[in-house]
């Protein structure tokens, strides 16, 4: 019997009704307050896909971080509010029980599936020429679980070498990634790959300030064929583009190593100080 | 007595009941199919502005388009489904009767909206340098509604002089940009104003495919006190990213005449062939 994958365990569901699902935090994907917030995303976007009603593939998810899940079982909704002919529209919600025991919100979420087809195509963003993986060290751990869940070359743009606060002229991380066993990525895992860069915020300040993304969304280029095409490495690319009185944003990519971009995401990030 | 703009009368929403309001379609933001999805987004976000319960001002805002909205009355819920200390979130539905008389939901949306603190700033997507708007000429009307309630000075990236189905290598339009009639933004207005561009696959093919919006993305990094600084012309620029499969996405960025940075700005485009 082989064991399950710890991405596979993380993001289980369990039907508990009509567009409902429980499900469990799990300690392999620990951040420092609550999960890795790429596992939460993925969990979110998990319970589309299992949902006996989709239609199509992932297009679109947005994911808003309302709150730290707290370790243990939530209560995931996933309702297809909208299905057009070709397009299908979700809202998903993840509670936990509050203080009063009443169900308190997570996270809201929205995601867009849709049933692709074959058109003229194009990218305004080739993949940029870099190093190959195994030119290149390992991240070293650094203490965070969810880190290890990653093999991570950092090509660009690694975490600061010293938190000493001399300010950075740029925010531009590139690095080679993939699941620390090898698992093939599926569209939860794309999601969960949107989100392994660490702040924009200490690599532009050289500071571990107070930081956690507030709203993330994904854009998913690539269907099916593309992803059986992307089992091995991705490039992972993101940049800060402003940073105003507590928040900052984030622009990134996914590429496999042909060079298809399968991902573009975006998030914005509450920062102290 | 004063005439109300045109935007406000668009955005109007009269009080229907908890965390509900009542609104109506205006002539004058037409698009080819249903209004133009700036106005459409501005109204979500609208219903935040107005709720009395609100905190501080809007971080993110997403919409995504189930369908076209149709000539005429519409519900929109707009609920703080959770408010912490500094933050809250929010989720926002559009309906309009079906065909049964059942409500349809029109669009799904989020918004977060927090109370901001001065921090330590940065922009890493400097103002490009371009010419000023009085030395270029206005967009010719295209006998699009919409298109007419905004002032556009395009920069590059203007849409094609002729429809000859001629590919171009990029995807990048600069263009000057403010009501028509000289209304300062709101955050409602800066929403709209985020949707100015015409489809990135249109200057890409130079051919006018059916397109739309799928979803859309907004972060706001301008409080009260940019928006105040930011009456005159608007730098808007877009680039699209992936053409892939029926699905294209852009990013976009709105400048203030004093080089800061406003908006950065997201979306996922519908397309056919």
């Amino acid at each position: 019997m082989s064991a399950q994958h710890v991405f596979d365990a993380a993001v289980a569901l369990t039907p508990a009704g009509p567009d409902t699902w429980t499900g469990a935090t799990h300690p392999a994907w620990n951040n420092m307050v609550g999960p890795f917030g790429g596992i939460t995303a993925a969990t979110a976007l998990q319970g589309v896909m299992r949902h006996a009603a989709r239609l199509g593939t992932p297009v679109a998810l947005t994911v808003n971080y309302a709150a730290a899940l707290a370790p243990g079982a939530f209560t995931l909704s996933t309702v297809p509010v909208r299905t057009n002919r070709s397009t299908q529209h979700w809202t998903m919600t993840l509670t936990q029980p509050g203080a009063d025991g009443v169900p308190a919100t997570v996270f809201t979420a929205t995601a867009v599936t849709a049933a692709r087809r074959a058109t003229w195509g194009a990218s305004d963003v080739p993949m940029p020429e870099v190093v190959p993986p195994h030119t290149l060290e390992r991240v070293p751990i650094a203490g965070v679980e969810w880190v290890e869940r990653y093999d991570m070359r950092p090509i660009e743009g690694a975490p600061p070498a010293a938190w000493d606060g001399r300010e950075s002229e740029g925010s531009l991380s590139r690095l080679w990634v993939r699941d620390a066993e090898g698992r093939a990525p599926d569209f939860a895992a794309l999601a969960a790959f949107s989100d392994v860069f660490f702040p924009r915020i200490w690599l532009r300040r050289a500071r571990r300030v107070p930081a956690g993304t507030v709203s993330m969304t994904v854009y998913f280029h690539a269907g099916e064929a593309e992803l059986a095409r992307s089992a091995g490495w991705l490039l992972a690319q993101a940049r800060g583009q402003a940073f105003h009185d507590g928040f900052a944003d984030q622009t990134a990519q996914l590429w496999n190593e042909a060079g298809e971009l399968l991902v573009t995401s975006h998030q914005i990030v509450y920062y102290k100080e």
